[in-house]
């Protein structure tokens, strides 16, 4: 039970063993000075360094410090993967619902493939165009999971579940105005889900959807 | 500009004049002695009466003295139709997503047919089965409006706006529980829908649709 | 049930013929190119391109690549129409409380004009001077449809609905401070209207209500 | 600065002194016992009790105790009155939107009359028919403050705000549902009043506004 | 894409070849009669029937008519067993944090028994004495999902989720008083955990975390 | 009943008459250029205007062309007094929790002086040092009315409340952070004052409270 | 690290080493069956059952068995002292706003005896006759906690936190009507206190608050 | 019971000699000019100034003319000690969840070394991973009391309180994004928290928990 202590953080060296995936760095609030100290005890512990909600300033300083760190500017991801996690059978679709929904949708996509996950981006199938989300069901179904990303009412997950047989995970997003309530529609939208087994992350989470698709795909493997 | 002043109520005898359907009377938190005086007053100034959220107690009394009145159990009204309203070419829709909202749903179906209206009823489409609803889309595009009662997440109005070229109402129910928050997140779903042009009215007014719908029918009169 | 795939976007090319007006570009979100792309799918297949919550900054791009859109600033829209809309008969009144609510209002007034409407603007007939509308009776009523914008505690609504027998779509605005929690105050207050039959459309939302209107205003065509 | 100490309550005594009205017994969560005790205290300092928020069975003990005690089911008050306050010259109106909102107005007219003031009582006069206000604008001018109560959305002191010159003070009611939300749409309409000027109480708080209008009334009095 | 119309109701009974699972009854808001009709159209289709939010009256009138019937008092459920689910390998933890989260914690092992899973019941093992928790890791991380019930602050997802590699899904509960708001505080700790890829369902959905660690296990069968 | 219509504003020429004080401009969401014509509409009419919400920039512009304009940054009022209102007898103190609520406290200021009434400018007298504000008790009775400003909890109106005889008005401010949500905490503090009688009006709202306190002041002149 | 597994409940006997006081029966949503067997087993672990939120009917059952329980209805508290715990030196203050707060008061002197601490309770000492407040200062100074009960809009703790030095713990009721919204008022109020180190505790919660003052008066023990 | 009025302000001379400790500038919304004329009072008065929620733009007013005031960035203190607090046995522990937490847990524990207290810091001991907080459970147990800092969910003070026996102090932090809701969701994870007897202050303040745990402190001295 193992733990480093960096005096401001306690990097959890021992949470790939027990979670099956490395501490990963939630760099909102943090200094670069800090996210770069973190990454390196992350680094020399598990080999793999994922960042979310990273920033450009964040990622210079610790670009200049180790240059084969990667930058998702649309994710606000950060990456160094000197030992990649392995790469495992199966897909994950990522599912948005609009142009407005990608960094979300990036987010989740990007952790799901440091995680060794295949990813399917499916983007700009709402509801108001049915057509447009009907004829990907069997490339849905074939996936092991479905991340469905939506922000205004969040009705996409509703539609997606009445389809397919494989786990939904709806991610609400913060866009919209007015009563979208900064995402809190979306978020009720998807919590009273008529789409039997829906579950849900935070508002803007997907990194916490894409974690929760990774440990369902684990299952999945033969 | 008259009106009919009872001492607690003045009744709107000018209403139909101005507005095109007479006074309805709201029957929440009156006595039934006063929903019987002030149906007295509507009767003799415009010979059609409806009552809203009327309870078993109140058409009773109301019965006792004006026996041809009728009571419509599950959408909690009571008419009284001396001289009915004119009756209008066309349909309007009423399409609800389960079960659950019918009493909603009936209560703009009452108020349709009292004033004048042909209606479609629609039940149970609710999006976790969309081939339920998709079979409807010629129906529903020859009425002349769509009113759409959908509790829980209110998806549905944005499905039936995705589909359809007439003017939509939505009506949110306070079925669900726990973050349903009493029809919030439907009406909130309804509200920031995505299909172009739903206008919404307050969770469980049914009634509320049904005269928005009886308004837009009287324009599309030959 | 057509559409074209953008990769960021599948853009709704049968949107017209299901629902009667062309998709639109929900500008917010979305970066200048997006918005140049999913312009020049949308003139390919309708001819008519609006774009609603649109920046200086996406426009000017827009502009750069097709010199005759144009660009309303205090309605936040771009419009390119090769292939106008046919006109229409009748007017649709665009009211609105105060002088604050003119953005939201122009954004109302401009889709109507895209759409085909005439379009009659009456503007700062709050309650506070309610014979400033008052002597408004007779042209609201001569309208199809009336789109009611206000903030505050979006009384006006109520106040219209006293008066005139068509449709009123109410627009709740962000404008006000404290208690108005950005609309919040003027949305519970239209929703909540004792006058029958209005209908409502998230906050700020002008082509929301200007949708609607439309969709109304052609079925009075004869 | 005196009081009565009865263990369970300290009974105000100075009150009436510091300011100029005696202590009210607010009687929700008391036992009959408790209502009871704090009368004879009340009555014994000052010669006037009101207490507000009463139901039968308190007023049963209170009446058995003191024969001469009143109640008042609709205002939901009990007073008793061996010294009754002097009357005020001057009037103060006591307007409501509907016959739903009777129980609050009656609240704030019998606390109004206990303490000395002249009530006129105006009901039923709602914004969706204003010629029924409009003729009584006379009438509320020649009072010393208007007191408004109103539910659902809450217009009408805005609506009486721009026809007098004298203190509006509002009164939110709990009547409505859905989005009323017990009351918050009336209460948020009314602090947002466009009509300047208007102050608020407390939802179905006719004793709150009775209060003050009895305050503002003693300084009109020459 | 077949369905059973019953006219108050469309029966999904394609429901379970697109999902796996058939259509459950929702029974809530519906008379005896109608979750009498709607089980013998499941029967016939599915040969299972599953009743969630039964009251002790619907049990009553379906088990008349259908005496193999079976009613789950404290999980609020009905079942009907005609062609049992087929039996998956390896199980499902329901743990809950307190005795009076049972009820939730119940609908959701009957749920999964229904659905053909092994379940894990885990009680009374709130953060408050985490002793109780960590002597279950183990238990815990050999099933292929952690169902987690909990009230008043919902920590306990957390906890698990700093524990296991499982897929977690959290239940938020009505339990608790004041500040917990009917399951808001429970509900937005859960939402906010900071143990990553925890996922969220409704307050007292016990149902829906079943319906979606089901379809998780099935993906882990070899 | 007359107006003058500027086309983006209906100015109330008439309010005066109606309601004792001519129209304020309410400066938020104005161009300078429309605050300008305003000005000089109601300066024709009236002769006295006051604006609130006032910034720099819309001064500068109305100062140009009227330079004997003046502007008071703290209130964000901007004034012109050609025909300044008489002046009333009487004064009225305006109360303040603690320093950062003196830009309220000097908008209800400003307002009361323009409007022709005297004021007593209190401030610092929160109830952590309840002695600070006994030591005023005194001063206070001796005012017409009493404006008491306070962010935070709110709790000084209850305070002063338990002391005078007058007319108090509350206004709650946005001075605060975490749970003071803005001024939502002052504004129920003040709402649900067990300090009988006192009235309240929108955060931050000193104009509002000033208007009403010199509709009062008015009343008590001999 | 001991603990009882009664199934439904893991009774946890370590308690008490670890926090000083046993673990404490919240009776809310347990069967009186449940509550009996909880209480055996704490008895033989502890000698002290503390069951709050008890129902008669609870009491009743574990009466029964266990013939010197004893039940406090205003406090809706059980105990079962065999070996009481050791009294504590130094009194803790209960201080209650208005009689409608006892409950919550007494709860908090009942479990502040249990836990061996003198209680002096001083009640109806609200802000709106500070005087009665004023005259116990020495007497709240002299204890070593001080515990404020208060609804509405909780102003007293602010009040009291001016005026000693000792801890003050502020527990907010869920007296009152409108907008106190059960306790949310009183709980803004208490959280934004200008009283610099009042804790708080959730509405309605006594036991809380007594919890933490004995957790207090023990540090104070010479 | 003294005070210094400086127009704008009305400094608490008194304070420290009924609270124990001298009054602390709240510095947000005032001037640098205030604030040092603040500063200087106090100093005068007491010896000691503490300021909180400064600016790095009010220090440096303060410091030109006061050369040895301290300014602590993070915690956005500025300290001016000429006569010390004297300094008090024991120790106190601030606990933070995780980086992001620091300048809460930093403005506590500054506030607490101006009144004279020894500080443990523990740093990024969050729920997810335990083990890292379980370690220091004897660290813990060895202070008088434990203030303990977290966003996001706000689960840690539940663990804490389930380890130690000492008063445990709740600081919700705004950490957090989505769902968060600025740290209500920390707050109400705290107000609900099943670990008996912790107490909440404010979200975002350190300086009152500090206070409260200064107090405590004092009581445990011998």
């Amino acid at each position: 039970m193992s733990y480093v202590d960096l005096g401001f953080a306690r990097v959890d060296t021992n949470r790939k063993q027990r979670r099956g995936f490395p501490e990963v760095i939630f760099c909102a609030g943090k200094t670069p000075e800090e996210v770069l100290a973190i990454s390196r005890a992350l680094l020399q512990a598990d080999g793999v360094v994922l960042g979310t909600r990273a920033t450009a300033a964040q990622f210079e300083v610790v670009h200049r410090e180790i240059p084969h760190a990667k930058f998702f500017e649309r994710a606000r991801c950060l990456t160094i993967e000197d030992k990649p996690m392995p790469k495992l059978d199966g897909r994950i679709a990522v599912v948005c619902a609009g142009t407005s929904d990608l960094p979300v949708a990036e987010e989740a996509a990007i952790t799901l493939e440091v995680f060794g996950n295949n990813v399917e981006r499916i983007c700009d199938v709402g509801v108001a165009g049915i057509h447009r989300l009907l004829v990907e069901r069997d490339r849905l179904e074939s996936c092991n999971a479905v991340i469905v990303v939506a922000g205004m009412e969040g009705a996409l997950p509703s539609a997606v579940a009445g389809l397919v047989s494989k786990p939904i995970i709806a991610v609400p997003t913060s866009v919209g105005y007015g009563a979208s309530f900064g995402g809190i529609a979306a978020l009720l939208g998807m919590l009273n889900s008529c789409g039997s087994g829906v579950t849900v992350v935070n508002i803007d989470n997907g990194f916490g959807a894409a974690y929760a698709a990774a440990t369902i795909n684990r299952l999945a493997q033969k």
